[in-house]
């Protein structure tokens, strides 16, 4: 018997900008031709069916132009696509075009395109250069910073995929007018639980100024933008492969992605979490971290925002319960919640543990008051 | 417009062991026991329909008797095995059976099981630890060092994975004695292709000692595989991403690979890289890194261990040759290829670069004579 040792210590640095502004394509085109991805001359940008022409083709366009060789791969708009059926699609048509190692991909896109380009890039030859352009607010507060990409299975949401880190964002603010107003209202959930979270002055902000933001005000959008980018960005630093302080960014997730699939995606993502950030109060009440004045505030800041708040009819409540068991959180078989404290702060149960176990029947009890 | 700076700079130490000997079974689950993969006691074994009464069972069986969760999860074997549609199938059966993040993945088994299963762990709740108890020679040349993971797609083989190391390396030689002589036959490929891209004395070795390995010797296996550690453990801790130095393992692999996936894997995989060689050196020699004498001394060398030396007759040529741009190497359209210098060389076209492009009528002409 020998034993032989394999040394692999190194250092990464995998630093990159987020970009915040109005109609970006010009700007990414310029990054390009200053060696953002280094000689790169082959894009593939994906996209969704609603945004390739909206955005995507536009972007193409100019890249073409500009002289490299780029193609489009869309995919049919919705949660819905993000499978891994769509990614073996989209990498069969990128072979068949002859995509190889020497390419970079451009999610142009909300948070399903970016999750699943981003995905795609982390596999795709072994890894090629990816770059993210935001059109969403839910890109925005949840794809920009982290990393995370992934798929959703019949059995879970988001539990197939990597970490990968982009090689820049683009924030896109102009292409938030073109969302249906739902859409707007599911990206305001994640922000609004931003807020919750870690930020009393920015959850006022939002009351304050939700109007303008709803109307797309450039001014409003842009410091929320930033906001989310920062306050992520600090949870995200410390904790980057989500071994403990990055739970708490699970805030509403819990039952806010059981709820999301039971539906069967009728409900958008932040509608799902919002759904789950008001379970989550309902808990952190029980456990003494919440009044329901404070509740009452979060709950009248997810309806301002056009959010809904108790779980639909149509959901079957035991469903859900036991949906609750593919989280990832659930350890050796137990539910682990987040919670928030108070408005703009989480519960600590020990020193660094951020998620407390969870008897089933609490949550029922929860889930069927709801 | 405003920019925002994600700051992500870490050391990274994703170094481990290998461990060569005769029956590890019991070591494996001393390691554990010792704390290899933390507080983890949810393992999942990944293993082919060949090595799971052979190995696999025992393996899970110890783990049983020793406290911890563990369930077998199987696959038909072979090449044809290592797809998309396999890695979603196991996923989906893990989680049914409620792996989570919380648990780490042992494969049982060759090459192909190595590959998908460090390709599973890769991507499973974005990442779980795994360890490889490798069964064949192949995976012992192959899959120890290097973390190369991947399924093929109908297009391309390999070009669908990431990189991946594992937590630990169990070399166990005992297992080769179950192995049909083809087997151990194409695995002897890459022990061959890396005596001729880096030790000559190796070379020498083999040559002197083929009986002994054919039979299993202890000794002689020993050897060999505490050889291809080190031999392709230097080249790539110089470059663990593949960008140049590492194309050297690729020696015989570009129309090795075209050649497996054209005969639709009646070649094994070592017996494709074994008509590789034979293509590269032909090449060698028309650039005037060998001579007649080296490639006969290297074509004996491949016979006496019972490898193909020849394109089969019922591969069709043109297939082939158009099948050569799926490689990875492949750079802006043109065909790239690595060719050994003498015996135990590369060539080194420029400083760093050891790919040289080559005219699709050249390697018409070496396809068309083989």
């Amino acid at each position: 018997m020998s034993t032989f040792g394999v040394t692999l210590k190194k250092v990464v640095d995998d630093s990159y900008q987020i970009e915040i502004g109005f109609s970006l394509e010009e700007k990414l085109v310029a990054d390009l031709r200053e060696g953002l991805v280094g000689k790169i001359k082959k894009f593939a940008v994906i996209t969704d069916s609603n945004v390739k022409e909206l955005y995507a083709d536009k972007i193409a366009w100019l890249l073409g132009r500009e002289g490299y060789f780029v193609q489009v791969f869309s995919f049919p708009a919705g949660e819905k696509s993000k499978t891994r059926e769509t990614k073996a699609l989209i990498e069969d048509q990128m072979l068949t075009s002859e995509y190889r190692r020497d390419c970079c991909i451009i999610a142009v896109g909300g948070g399903v395109v970016t999750d699943l380009a981003g995905f795609i890039a982390g596999t795709y030859g072994r890894g090629v250069p990816f770059i993210n352009y935001a059109t969403s607010l839910l890109a925005a507060a949840d794809a920009s910073v982290g990393g995370k990409t992934a798929v959703d299975t019949p059995l879970a949401t988001n539990l197939i995929g990597l970490f990968n880190q982009p090689k820049k964002v683009y924030i896109d603010i102009a292409t938030w007018k073109t969302l249906p107003e739902r859409e707007v209202s599911s990206g305001l959930a994640e922000t609004i639980k931003h807020a919750c979270m870690a930020d009393r002055d920015f959850f006022c902000y939002l009351k304050e100024h939700m109007t303008e933001i709803l109307a797309i005000d450039r001014e409003a959008c842009e410091h929320i933008a930033e906001k989310n980018c920062q306050i992520k960005y600090h949870v995200v630093e410390k904790d980057e492969r989500e071994t403990g302080l990055r739970e708490i960014l699970n805030l509403g997730h819990t039952v806010g992605r059981a709820v999301e699939t039971v539906s069967d995606y009728r409900l958008l993502h932040g509608e799902a979490v919002s759904i789950g950030m008001m379970a989550q109060m309902q808990l952190s009440k029980k456990l003494g971290y919440m009044t329901e004045e404070e509740i009452f505030e979060v709950r009248e800041l997810l309806r301002s925002a056009g959010l809904p708040v108790e779980i639909p009819e149509y959901i079957d409540r035991e469903v859900l319960v036991k949906k609750l068991y593919t989280d990832k959180k659930v350890k050796n078989g137990t539910l682990r919640f987040v919670v928030q404290k108070g408005i703009g702060e989480i519960a600590e149960f020990e020193d660094g543990v951020f998620a407390t176990p969870v008897a089933e029947e609490t949550a029922r009890e929860i889930i069927f008051n709801m």
